[in-house]
């Protein structure tokens, strides 16, 4: 099975103007400006938003024009509502986010125009903060809030999640995550909404089938599987034997550590980690888990940064989530994460279903039987 | 942009057991059986189903254990109907498809193992025939039906679906239809699909990414413009001068001809013909089409076949689905193509996850600007 590209891991599926990755040196940069940069000088998230989509940073009049598309957005038809709220409560919250927009493909009027593409990017960015607060407070049974567009996209999702005028804190922290986590070049839940878009899908279905993706274990679902284990090991004090009997032994994976392109420390989980720091003292969960995982990273470390295995972005997120009022449930942290990761999927979809389209369509290798003579049942033996 | 791999042609993402297409000669084989041999032989759609899953045709018993599991699928918890049934019913069918499936990846817990997966498989194709059937009387403003599973697959389907028993032709072409249309290797629905299994996300959300990709025009889509394209024509003396006018000069392209990896005649499009002939006589409609569908071949084929682009199985099956009964309305026949495929789709993934599971995580080669620093908007000019 030589041929085989295992992962399509040394395939270059695209180009992009929008991510580079320096795995080697711990560098993500957004169209030329590092994560750092961007949150040190104090991003909004509406501004790398209009940055992945027009490759440019917004002059004034430019952000208000994208922000009212953006705003427009955040009203949905009521049958997108009712997608969610007629669901089980228990439901998974990506699955939740998977619905609502199946059903904005089976109602919305979409063609691939370079005169509309953005316009409708745009108010999928609305929609979706709409969709993924109207799943957090349905899966937790609250009643669902109209989003009031005061005080810029984070602030606004805050509101509309928790129901309450968010602290200063929080929404810097919720701006800051929806920025670190907006784009990460081509994992597996932007490859399989390429592929969808490559088929000119519509831009829905293409975040339908990003969603699907990202709502795995090996993908989205790591942060919750950080916390998880935070919660499993429960103190401080109990991390090290933990980490002897699971880690060093081989029987678990420490999760949160590793990333197939990084190799050392990934810029935003460094940049997580500080503002995990300042708010988990909020909350007395997330402080027992941020000091379990003060602990457990530094053990990690020890025995895997030789190997190129350092803490991931994963490893942090949680921590902050669950400071700012999120409980884990239901997956909700990979839904919050697919609110960030939106925009990097319209604009991966934009480079190319516009500039670099085909539809995708690889091989595979038949390892099956030779030719066979059908036999009706009644004869088979 | 040498290093791109544009549309994945030439890439491998996987080995399998379950199709082999001679894109030269014509043929196509499911674990080494002809389609044609199949039909011929006259296999059900459910023999061939359990093909797919078990790499081997079943014995009566294995047959009848099979079918059981199926059948148990027929019934779908009544939230996944209302996420059909709430829609507006001029909704794309198989969005509506992708909305039922994404609120079974809600509700459903699922997690990949060897001794369950094959048994989720046969319920999940149960799912999708009421799935389906529900999604086609919804359009049309029918009331919704419940499965009666006698008589096999195909009947139970077209039952459900039209409201009647079908005829013993009908039956026939709908059980050709569901084998033809099973698998055809890794198109961009099953590529989809396996992006997003590989995450480890669950069998109902990789179902949900390759409906996605199914729904694009230049996938699932082919059919409709098929028969879209005989419509505009509109009669049998009108084709000489529309293929002069538009194909002869290069304004349009062919619907339902050519395909990646034919470079001849489709053998499903054959066995499709003869059914269309057969059943078109039937209904007016289908029976004008088919006559166009006669002559348009007939032309394409004088001006394209010597370059390899001969008609595809989208090129008839349109008029067989018209011919028993199915409006062309909202997309359906992309549906219907759905229903068939998705057995295609679950072998592929159990294949995948199974036996040969890596994360697919390709790269993308950065074009765009080198470092830039961030300057703040009130600053920027």
């Amino acid at each position: 099975m030589e041929r085989i590209s295992r992962g399509l891991e040394d395939v270059d599926i695209k180009w992009t103007r929008l991510t580079t990755i320096d795995g080697e040196r711990g560098i993500l940069r957004y169209a030329g400006y590092s994560v750092e940069d961007l949150i040190s000088g104090g991003a909004s998230a509406e501004e790398i938003q209009y940055l992945f989509l027009y490759g440019e940073l917004p002059r004034e009049g430019e952000l208000r024009d994208f922000v009212s598309k953006v705003e427009r957005g955040y009203r949905v038809p009521a049958h997108v509502t009712s997608a969610i709220s007629n669901l089980p409560r228990s439901s998974d919250a990506v699955a939740l986010q998977m619905g609502a927009f199946a059903s904005l493909a089976a109602s919305e009027r979409f063609k691939w125009d370079k005169t509309t593409d953005r316009d409708v990017a745009a108010s999928v960015i609305g929609n979706m903060l709409t969709i993924t607060a109207d799943v957090y407070r349905h899966v937790n049974g609250l009643p669902l809030v109209e989003p009031d567009p005061r005080g810029g996209y984070a602030r606004t999702f805050l509101r509309a999640a928790l129901g309450r005028e968010p602290t200063d804190d929080e929404s810097r922290a919720m701006n800051a995550a929806l920025i670190l986590y907006m784009d990460h070049e081509v994992p597996a839940s932007t490859t399989a909404g390429l592929v969808v878009v490559s088929t000119l899908s519509d831009i829905y279905s293409g975040v339908t089938g990003a969603l699907a993706a990202l709502k795995g274990p090996l993908h989205g679902g790591a942060a919750e599987a950080a916390i998880a284990q935070f919660a499993e090991i429960g103190s401080e004090d109990a991390v090290e034997r933990w980490f002897q009997e699971n880690i060093v032994t081989g029987k678990r994976r420490l999760m949160g550590f590793g990333h197939r392109v990084y190799r050392t420390y990934d810029p935003r989980a460094r940049i997580f980690k500080e503002f995990a720091e300042r708010l988990a003292p909020r909350n007395p969960d997330a402080l027992r888990y941020y000091r379990v995982a003060l602990r457990l990273e530094e053990l990690g470390i020890a025995h895997f940064g030789s190997k190129g295995i350092y803490p991931n972005t994963d490893f942090w997120s949680g921590i902050v989530y669950m400071s700012m009022g999120f409980p884990l449930k239901n997956n909700i942290y990979t839904a919050l994460f697919a609110l960030s990761r939106i925009t990097g999927w319209l604009a991966h979809f934009i480079e190319y279903v516009e500039e670099q389209h085909r539809l995708i369509r690889p091989r595979a290798v038949y390892t099956g039987p030779g030719e066979r003579k059908f036999v009706p049942i009644s004869q088979r033996s």
